[in-house]
């Protein structure tokens, strides 16, 4: 199993779609094909999306056949601001275009462009999976043996080059020999929960219970969850977290509760640009994913629906975000503002 | 449009289950039936599951042919007893079959036991829908003009003899010439919000947006939902509120964001019987429930899924409970006693 692979002329994507039931693979050779599938969510997850985009960057590159440099250069930044748009809340997107646009800017070479803009891609990749591990082990001492942790959407090696970021922790966690549940939310509309992190725990005999949305309070109330663990699209600069929607509600049932929550990221999801939480942009998709689960129809025809993609949880809710490059406790008291610096 | 009709020798109860797709009615002859179509929640919410078991005791009586006295009123034990098994949290559905089984207890005259259940099945869906215009009114004035409002699973015309509780305070509130919009939560597993809070709204064209539990919290947070009112499966002594799994959750977003969060139910709701909520029978349905959506796998095969089909709100977080005999204001303060008294 794996989320995205370069192949030198192609690009591999696991079709998330279509999990848990079918487990299927599409090859591109075409950059636009992989900025749909980043679009209509064929892949997914705020650091598996910057990688997608890095590759499908560097595929463009290779496919562009332009004699002069700057018809090249400007052909390339046309596909990075494809890229740009397709979907706006993950930062790690724009970090990872934002590498690949200042190798077009900075390289005069087509050649050498291509050649670095195909390495560049790799090491969005590999760097994406070595953050996983070490955040992971970073975190793992917040989990204890015969944790009961209660997860959100998809932050497992589905929404990343591999690994996962919550779920990295917790994989760091058991292979501590710490004996770990997990409880997983469905994650309504688009059942990442359902479809993705039960799907990905359960392939690899990780204890794994799924329960919706609707129902975290009621096991944190009734003791069953411990601690609660989630992955990030964005992370300002105050510590406020803008992550799948559900979280936030998440987090206000924790802190009622007297649970620890956590939001395990890599550094690329940090935006020192962006000050606090209320800056940020809330993505709202289609209706549809609503109205209809899997192409069955759940609602009135023509009803009023609301679908914003995210939302934010303030610091003041969060026990510690978990990084590769160090944590911060109590981000509500001190901000991101020490991560930045390392 | 009505959820349950007596006919005489026959029962019509609206196929809940086909909503908002398709509008079916069935007739049902049998009590056996009628008994299936609570288990399966063809019918549900907590007055109309009463409603339906006390009309489901009538017909029995009706088409059991027995000499003695001892044998008819033998059978129609063991039919209550039926009745009293399909579903284990609402109290209602215990308070309707109560009722009938006085009168089977009482009278000794088979014929007379036969005209006396058909009268108090009717007596029970009159009662009901009085009771929610009555309690409509009371409650009405804690909405105010302007107001988004929102509501969890379905407590309206569906769920009780017609009019509804949580939604019979939302139209009393629009009768008196207030505009007010309502804020539907889907209500995952079994979707009540979306095909039939959704659906009734609709077709009377009062102004209701969906949305998925999880987004609950974040329109608290951002300022959009006004007021918060559900119905309830069971009110303990103290204040607690058994209802719909998700209901404790809104709850405490309300409290965080200083929203008032109400309960509406006629005083057939309220147990006396039991003290706290942590007394409250939660039923654990069927893991299909969550797994399948309307006949679509979305989890992987196999999986470990918790479904408690309700949760307890304990009454710090309830601003108000309202029923046709009036209000408690802050039940956390006084409990119920007071209504338990008129």
């Amino acid at each position: 199993m794996f989320t995205i692979k370069w192949n030198g002329d192609s690009v591999t994507i696991l079709d998330q779609r279509l999990l848990p039931v079918k487990e299927v693979y599409n090859t591109y050779r075409h950059y636009s094909d992989i900025a749909d599938s980043i679009r209509n969510m064929e892949t997914r997850g705020a650091p598996a999306i910057g990688i997608t985009a890095a590759m499908g960057i560097a595929l463009a590159a290779k496919n562009i056949e332009l004699v002069s440099l700057d018809g090249f250069k400007e052909e390339m930044n046309r596909v990075c601001d494809i890229f740009t748009a397709t979907r706006p809340t993950a930062v790690n997107l724009f970090a990872a275009i934002g590498r690949m646009k200042n190798i077009i800017q900075q390289e005069n070479d087509i050649n050498a462009i291509r050649q670095l803009l195909e390495k560049e891609a790799l090491a969005v990749l590999n760097e994406d999976v070595e953050a996983n591990k070490a955040l992971g082990k970073n975190g793992s001492k917040y989990l204890s043996d015969g944790d009961v942790v209660m997860t959100h959407c998809n932050a497992g090696a589905l929404a990343t080059g591999g690994y996962g970021t919550a779920l990295g922790v917790i994989r760091a966690a058991l292979s501590e020999g710490k004996n770990i549940q997990v409880y997983a939310c469905e994650t309504r509309p688009y059942l990442q929960g359902a479809r993705l992190t039960a799907w990905e725990l359960s392939r690899e005999k990780i204890p794994v219970t799924l329960i919706t949305d609707s129902m975290s309070g009621h096991f944190m109330r009734t003791g069953i969850i411990k601690k609660v663990i989630v992955g990030a699209d964005r992370i300002a600069l105050n510590g406020d977290v803008a992550n799948k929607i559900g979280t936030y509600s998440h987090a206000v049932l924790a802190k009622e509760n007297g649970i620890q929550f956590y939001v395990a990221a890599p550094t690329s999801t940090l935006d020192p640009n962006t000050k606090t939480g209320d800056a940020i942009v809330i993505e709202e998709r289609g209706v549809e994913e609503v109205a209809y689960i899997m192409g069955v129809q759940i609602a009135p025809e023509g009803v009023s629906i609301r679908n914003p993609a995210f939302d934010v949880t303030p610091a003041k809710y969060i026990a510690a975000i978990i990084t590769e490059k160090g944590i911060v406790d109590n981000p509500a008291t001190q901000g991101i503002g020490k991560l930045l610096k390392s």
